[in-house]
């Protein structure tokens, strides 16, 4: 047995059938053992940020995911696809092929290095960007495969293995060739003097509520939740970092909640008198501008994984979130909580016209309500797209997928390949902005070339509009060059390439009929039209 | 003033015209007094690799080159460009926009952070990559910048600003608004007894030769080696990195040499018994895989700026090479000398089959002979584009350019772009691999909105040819989608495209009529037909 079977057996524990990359002169004899593995298939993209993107989306479908690069070059050009992982917690595995090991302690000036004597420059560089880091040699090789990924599984961020291209020879078959992952933390049972303090608390509360946070689905605390709502009949409400990861639809769904921002059918939460956040993370984007003011702290209750916070009180905690909410529920199930004021308003909208040239006001509705549907994964870029999304109610069972931390355009296009690959019975819905797409629209081929289930609105609105909106909306650094996206996309094996002026051209186009091909939609607006919590958004960045 | 208006002053010093980048919130404002300075061009990129690469190419002609990305997503884009700007010595300036500082001073959670409390996260990536990096304050900012543009400039290395959005509006009227940048570097005369040494040496030996090496510019020591040899009448050969920094035709001029390699008229210098190099630096593709074994040491007297070896004597200096080289061939300048047994054995080639499928072998002797002229800049991208054109001679005053001992693959197209940039009185010939292509191909789009005056020659041999010379000549990851080339350029504005399949085909195309619009030309070739040099260079690299 040779080292690479043991990385690769472990991938496979993984449910890894898909390893993303490009080749390299230092990772090719692994790549071998890649292409020979009947589970596994080898997706070579056209660049190496592509492929980190890719992997990343495949890794947040299916829980892990595998990024191959060469040294220097290839991983480098990675850097951002991976330190997008970290900041939005995606559990991603990147094996560098790096030179041989004589060449390496001897720290010779080869190609991909920096020639200045330093094997480790590259390491260095990834440090801030992965939660582990090893450079393979044949005595750490165990010891070292199991902590990266061990790491990466508990921490759900990326990894980074070096492996030395002569190490791809070497022979373990008498030699540790088996490694157990066993990504185990350590949490503990909420003391039943905190539980009980926090059930007064609701219990004594009129209109409490409950905050839902992108934490949920990281820690797996989503049927928890589901089943404390259901039990308690409380209402709740979602984090934007956390749009759709409980259906949309339930009943007791009072909306998106974004601090000042105004959503459409927001939830107004800062009614209540007893808010529990659960699995929250603030950022700019999700406090609407860190403006927590209208709330009022010693209504909070905030469960974390590393801590509870009741009003101002914090007990840190390896907290079991999941117990957690199974002793409230049950301790709570007696009563049900509904009132008026923090109900969300659903909009109905009806009638729209389907003559007019596109606008975003009423494009996002359009789209929520008529083309999207049950069981879509829905993916959006940085750009009006995901300011226009995030702001409608989608049907149930929709994953949800945009950058909301990160936020690095051009992401969601390749990151598509990688969750169409990890869900083939889906379909996808791309939209993304022509701006973004300027960046990595290459990657079409890969998606043509494995035929992958995904339709891709091209939001056209001749530049960076988002920029446009905060800043210098007339100048000419907002302006991007003129491509000719139908032909562009043909070019690179597209054969479903429409236009759209109208929702009626939108409406004639059949979504269904390509599953084996995917499609692209340019869609046409006005440069300088915005979604409307867009507008609040960028408002707020000018202060 | 403000402070932007001091950067932007002091790059102007430094001949800049175009700035390459993409905009992002963090530095919009910051690019405002870019596009109102009258001597300045913002060149917007389609994403932050191919600006780095850009910038770079711009800063190898322009001997100074500036990239302006935004906070994490952008920067971490441009980190292989920044790299590969490191590893060959380019002087370039990347600028980072940053959020306000007090969104810093609180490490807040906001877009393009990995949410971890470190502002300072992706400073520390850069660190191996830079010989200077400095986040700006109100307090630092007239020594830092001074401190990174000065450290870029005499080192040759790349530097980094982060520059806080809140910082564009820094008034400076009245405090430090001007700077001067010094690039000086002590440098020492050699002692006389050395000197003596040296000389001695070089009389005393039957067969004295040069042995040239990129160092010679980035040190400025060209003219000196020319006088030199013109004075002395001493034979010299070029190492492949130093590839026609002194004309070809020199009638001194006795070949490339690299090791062990068999180049197309070879340097034979391991014959001489006094072998003086001049600002090599010794990689593994320059020694021929550091096969150096057929040089006996003590016949070699090794000059560059940082020592003297003498046979297997060091003497550190910090040298002033140009001095030296200056009495030495002062004192040198009685004797002319010749041998045949180094002097290179010209090959003529005549009678090229026109109407024959591309081969490689013939195909880079009739580019050199046929379709580079005197003063072309000739652009080898990573692939059998830089080991066909390594091995000819070229016509005089060529720049040539590969990134040799990085070696990333797509770095030579956007690169072109700087290049036509900084130079817009010579003709660009762009030679790279469709492998290559796909990483950065967007590009094309920029060199269209500027119409460089670019000819573009893409070896389509479907897929990674040097790799499958390498490993795996059949594998499916040496395999890449198939594009139309044709269509694709198109669909980015170009209108002369051309598709050439003998070099009858490429004889009628008119390579001077389109000086005002780039032309891209694929040359067809088969998928395992390669350059005999890289033959040579894949065997070694299998040992
Ligand atoms: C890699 C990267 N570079 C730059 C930015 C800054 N940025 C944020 S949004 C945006 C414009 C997006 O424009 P487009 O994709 O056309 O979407 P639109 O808003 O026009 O719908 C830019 C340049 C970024 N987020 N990521
Ligand atoms: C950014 C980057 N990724 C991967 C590599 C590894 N690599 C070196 S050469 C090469 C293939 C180049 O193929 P192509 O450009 O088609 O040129 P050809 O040899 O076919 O002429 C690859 C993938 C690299 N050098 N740089």
């Amino acid at each position: 047995m040779k080292l690479p079977e043991l990385i690769i057996s472990i991938i496979k524990t993984q449910r890894c059938e898909y390893i993303f990359g490009v080749p390299g002169d230092y990772n090719l004899r692994f790549l071998d053992y890649i292409v020979k593995d009947k589970q596994l298939s080898w997706v070579g993209n056209c660049n190496e940020l592509n492929a980190g993107y890719a992997a990343d989306g495949y890794a947040r479908e299916n829980g892990f995911g595998v990024l191959v690069t060469t040294h220097g070059v290839g991983e480098l050009s990675a850097a951002n696809a991976v330190a997008g992982a970290f900041s939005e917690d995606v559990p991603l595995l990147q094996i560098v092929g790096y030179p041989k090991q004589s060449i390496l302690n001897l720290d010779l000036p080869v190609h991909h290095t920096l020639a200045n004597s330093n094997k480790n420059n590259f390491i260095q560089s990834y440090k801030p960007l992965c939660c582990a880091i090893s450079l393979l040699n044949e005595h750490n090789y165990c010891y070292e495969i199991s902590r990266v990924i061990q790491e990466i599984l508990i921490q759900k961020k990326p990894g980074y293995i070096g492996l030395p291209v002569d190490l791809v020879d070497l022979d373990i078959t008498n030699m540790c060739n088996e490694i157990e992952i066993n990504p185990y933390y350590f949490t503990q049972k909420v003391s039943t003097s905190i539980l009980n303090n926090i059930q007064k608390k609701i219990i004594k509360s009129k209109k409490p509520v409950l905050l839902i946070g992108e934490d949920i689905k990281k820690f797996n605390w989503i049927n928890s939740v589901l089943s404390f709502i259901n039990t308690v009949g409380i209402p709740f409400a979602s984090a934007l970092s956390a749009k759709a990861v409980i259906s949309e639809n339930h009943p007791l769904f009072v909306g998106m909640y974004a601090g000042q921002y105004n959503l459409e059918g927001r939830a107004k939460i800062f009614n209540s008198d007893c808010i529990i956040t659960i699995g929250t993370k603030d950022t700019d984007f999700t406090t609407g501008g860190f403006s927590e003011s209208q709330i009022d702290l010693k209504n909070v209750i905030q469960i974390r994984h590393d801590y509870i916070k009741i009003s101002n009180t914090i007990y840190p905690s390896n907290l079991d979130v999941n117990d957690l909410l199974e002793r409230l529920g049950s301790k709570l199930s007696q009563r049900t909580i509904t009132h008026e004021d923090i109900k969300k308003c659903k909009v109905k909208r009806v009638g729209f016209n389907l003559q007019k040239k596109l606008e975003q006001n009423t494009f996002w509705a359009y789209i929520s309500s008529h083309i999207i549907k049950d069981n879509d994964i829905i993916v959006a870029d940085t750009g009006t797209s995901v300011f226009g999304l995030l702001d409608e109610y989608l049907p149930q069972k929709i994953n949800f997928y945009s950058q909301l931390l990160w936020a690095s355009i051009g992401y969601s296009l390749p990151a598509s390949l990688g969750f169409a690959l990890a869900n083939k019975n889906k379909r996808i819905l791309l939209f993304i902005g022509d701006g973004a797409f300027q960046l990595t629209g290459q990657e079409l081929s890969s998606i043509k070339k494995v035929n992958a289930n995904i339709i891709i609105f091209l939001i056209c609105n001749e530049g960076y509009t988002v920029e446009r909106a905060i800043h210098g909306p007339y100048e000419a650094y907002n302006d991007i060059s003129a491509w000719d996206y139908e032909m562009f996309a043909r070019s690179l094996g597209f054969s479903y390439v429409y236009k759209v002026n109208s929702l009626q051209c939108l409406e004639k186009i059949n979504m269904k009929s390509h599953q084996s091909e995917p499609v692209l939609i340019q869609c046409f607006f006005d440069k300088m039209d915005i979604p409307s919590l867009l507008k609040e958004v960028t408002d707020n960045l000018k202060k």
